[in-house]
């Protein structure tokens, strides 16, 4: 399982990343807490935070339950290609919010992917 | 632990859902991103999600201390009343904000009584 | 592990209670849901909830992380400090927003060292 842990751990620190430039942006474009809105430029970094986390309550269980009851190195694998996807995603959307979609798209995939193996694997086991 | 997982997975799956209603309601609703209101229709599809997620977040944990210190069928039981909760949520949420406060209360009763019990289970197991 | 399984449901225990002061000032303040804006006050605690399920996305798995890797008594120490943190961070939000900076560090600062010394741990178990 320290495979899963540390694909799990390198997702979180990537979020942290994008936690950090939300918290720089806030300063930057002068959007005073508890505003959340108000610049455009701000409420980009703003969604891929909160968007991070939209996907990380899936992504982080699900792996988990990848780990045990499916496969160790093919979840490592697709935890890997969800967070290169976020890396897109986040870069995309920090340019303009529609160039998010193919990272989205991309990370979306392995995390819903990760889930229903995870899911179908922990059936299995139970029968 | 297997029925902890594929309850805790059935959750996320449900959660999967609300977040694919909530995204075609952004694109019917003409909300375009980073905006996350303006469309009172859209802003219902959007709290769900959120909602879930706020609730998601103690869920997870909840269910896997609860299954490990103190009964894995009756977790189960009380993670089905969740997810049911949620769903009478959802829906009547999309209909009108204060219809989804009898599943709001349902899903939240049992979530709080899978973190007090497992809390409790684990302080148990400790001593 | 009960250890860790303890501090981590007092953490969410905590978030409970924040997550019930929003909900009361949501009455008190009169924002009719789906709305989260209208009201400083209520923008307030919406903003100390939404910020606790930022940083317990980290916090939840990166304690077991710790725990399992590093060192259970310990990770519980950090899990109390970010626990303190964070009560500190919401009274002082509740009062004005900028009240909140030295809470907010000091959760921070045991979260991220929580979760780089998980990471590390797993990295050096695999090997």
């Amino acid at each position: 399982m320290e495979l899963t842990a540390i694909v799990v751990g390198l997702a979180l620190l990537e979020y942290t990343v994008f936690t950090m430039l939300c918290g720089r942006a806030r300063g930057r474009c002068g959007v005073v807490a508890p505003a959340t809105s108000g610049d455009p430029t701000f409420e980009r970094y703003f969604r891929v935070q909160q968007n991070s986390v939209e996907q990380l309550i899936i992504f982080v269980p699900a792996m988990f339950l990848f780990g045990r009851y499916v496969s160790v190195p093919i979840g490592a694998g697709l935890g890997l290609v969800f967070i290169l996807g976020r890396a897109l995603f986040a870069r995309g959307y920090y340019q303009d919010a529609p160039k998010s979609a193919s990272g989205f798209g991309l990370a979306l995939r392995a995390n819903l992917s990760v889930l229903l193996a995870g899911l179908i694997g922990a059936v299995v086991a139970y029968f």
